[in-house]
């Protein structure tokens, strides 16, 4: 690879050729299901721009963010994609949402009426309906359905309505089948009431549930950024991110001593101590203390010691000096070491360590 | 509070007056000791153009940064301050850091080279010299410090030296001794080869382990920000951060069941839960899953069910609903549940907890 800048600490690389591959991976997955895509939280810290670009490119005509704000960025950078926006909008944004042609997800009844009342200032205007199947957080509950289906909600065209698997990622986990289960109710209900609409529920995972789970639009994220969606076996995704940290510092320890804050690891004379220019301010998480493993070329290296703010420290005794100097990278997540392998080691998932990924790394994006 | 705009989904409130009066607290309580301010990180994830402003106009004279870019950036908002870069400078960097009038914290036989070389061929300039005394990261080893000492390093004018305490927050720990035992006696053979120069080793619990520590210059960091930097005492510092997050939705649970992903959290039918616009996309780490506390005014409730990319969710089942409202503010972090709470609930530490605040969040700067 070509050498980071000067002062770069770390170099972030992002493979727009893989998010693209991903995407058109699933989308044929799904045969006549459409394909979204989650963009949310900056791409999944990505780069929100570079990667809705790179997905609109291979055919993504749908995109999901969180907030109203990242919507009005979306916007700016796809004028003419179809833009959800799964927090939804309350009653006093509901007009800035509609300026700039965002789709809410009416999340509760609140949202519902807010809709409603622009609709009738403005009219007619798009929206998604989401119906709570087993995630306890947004959607309507079932009572709510049903009072919906008793009165409200008269004259809003639904995009589709939609749901959100809670376990996706545990096929034999039984809320799968119950969420489907209710997802259908659901949907024959508000047809019954408002007539037929599209459906919405598999997230990326979801997806790998089967047929039964696609309805007429699925919704990954994860998974098109190279995260595993089908944990514990192959990830058929390609890996789209690799985190490489530069040695600034390495040591020949000369005396039994203990590496870093805490005094939590333990080195004898002789060991070799390589300093890395990435610590917890950069998202890579504290909780990857004396756990995380990086390469240097194939050999794996083991981080010792509490990652700090800015640095962290791995035991390199095992290469041969020549094949470790200042200015040599340390891959923290690459093909030998992916996402899953550091969420695991920091014993959370590769969606948090992708929305992690700092601020102060070199990016560079790769393909497109 | 004023009311956050439409579309925020949380308000993070950074109190720079609080900033300078716990600035002029450690001041004050170092005597005749220097005090610098250590603002890396983007001033530990609180803005680091408004802070290091705050800091500078409460008398601040010396600001330490990790990397060059946060010098380059610090110097464009503090032209006349002395700024000191800790990860220092590899040989192909001196230059830049020289140009923006850096001090260059050297921390190794190469870095010492590349600087004894840039004053060889421009003049000189000061740089500090980190002599490790038990992080085993960053800074010369006793071998290397007696090489430097039988040789090279002529010419190089000494800001100061400095060493770095492991385990500051544990005043008991036996390595803070052997930390001040060992620098000590390198000041004294650095001083007795190179001439006299001014010694820094205190960081902000190191301020608090008494005089002893420190020296010429001491650097605090995090306690500027209100973390505590007596951890098991009371904090002598005034918090600085508060964290409010929105609730964008809310729900009575019409029947028994779970909360979130992976389905960790049961609820019965009459809970209601409060859905709030923070996830850990914005810093608030997954490992709060379960585990975290916000209040409803003087009310605690409790985080429950996982910690989501974008969202948490609240039992608010104790509070009367005419409390509980979309758009009603839970506080995150504030004076009943401060940084170093949150931090416990996480497992982790306030520093980490600043450094991870959100993009997403926002920011409001008050006092100053």
């Amino acid at each position: 690879m070509t050498p980071p800048s000067d002062h770069a600490g770390a170099v972030l690389t992002i493979d727009l050729d893989a998010i693209a591959s991903n995407y058109r991976q699933l989308d044929e997955r799904l045969g006549k299901t459409a394909c979204a895509a989650v963009v949310k939280a900056d791409g999944y810290g990505l780069g929100i721009a570079p990667v809705a670009r790179a997905l609109a490119e291979a055919g993504c005509a749908s995109f999901f963010v969180a907030t109203i704000e990242e919507g009005i960025e979306l916007r700016a950078i796809l004028p003419e994609a179809e833009i959800a926006v799964l927090n939804g909008a309350p009653a006093e944004a509901v007009d800035e949402v509609a300026r700039h042609g965002l789709i809410p997800v009416l999340n509760g009844p609140d949202q519902i009426e807010a809709w409603r009342a622009y609709i009738e200032r403005a009219g007619a205007s798009l929206a998604i309906l989401h119906c709570d199947t087993g995630m306890a957080r947004l959607g309507l509950t079932q009572s709510e359905l049903e009072a919906l289906c008793a009165a409200g909600a008269e004259g809003i065209p639904f995009r589709c309505v939609m749901s959100h698997l809670a376990c996706a990622d545990d096929p034999a986990h039984p809320l799968n089948g119950e969420q489907l289960a209710l997802f259908q109710d659901a949907r024959a209900r508000l047809g019954r009431r408002f007539g037929p609409s599209p459906a919405s529920l598999a997230n990326s995972s979801g997806i790998f549930l089967g047929p039964a789970y696609h309805f007429d639009l699925a919704r990954p994220g994860v998974a098109l950024y190279g995260v595993n969606p089908t944990p514990g076996q192959p990830n058929p995704m390609a890996e789209a991110v690799q985190l490489q940290g530069k040695i600034i510092g390495l040591r020949e320890i000369d005396r039994a001593m203990t590496v870093g804050y805490g005094a939590t690891h333990r080195v004898t004379r002789g060991s070799r101590i390589a300093t890395v220019a990435v610590g917890y301010a950069d998202g890579f998480l504290r909780s990857l203390s004396n756990r995380a493993y990086g390469y240097i070329g194939t050999v794996r290296v083991k981080m010792v010691g509490r990652v700090s703010m800015d640095l962290t420290t791995f035991d390199v005794s095992a290469l041969p000096p020549e094949d470790v100097r200042p200015g040599t990278m340390v891959t923290l997540i690459g093909r030998k070491h992916p996402i899953d392998a550091l969420a695991a080691e920091a014993g959370t998932t590769g969606y948090e360590i992708l929305t992690s990924l700092g601020r102060r790394y070199e990016r560079r994006y790769v393909g497109d």
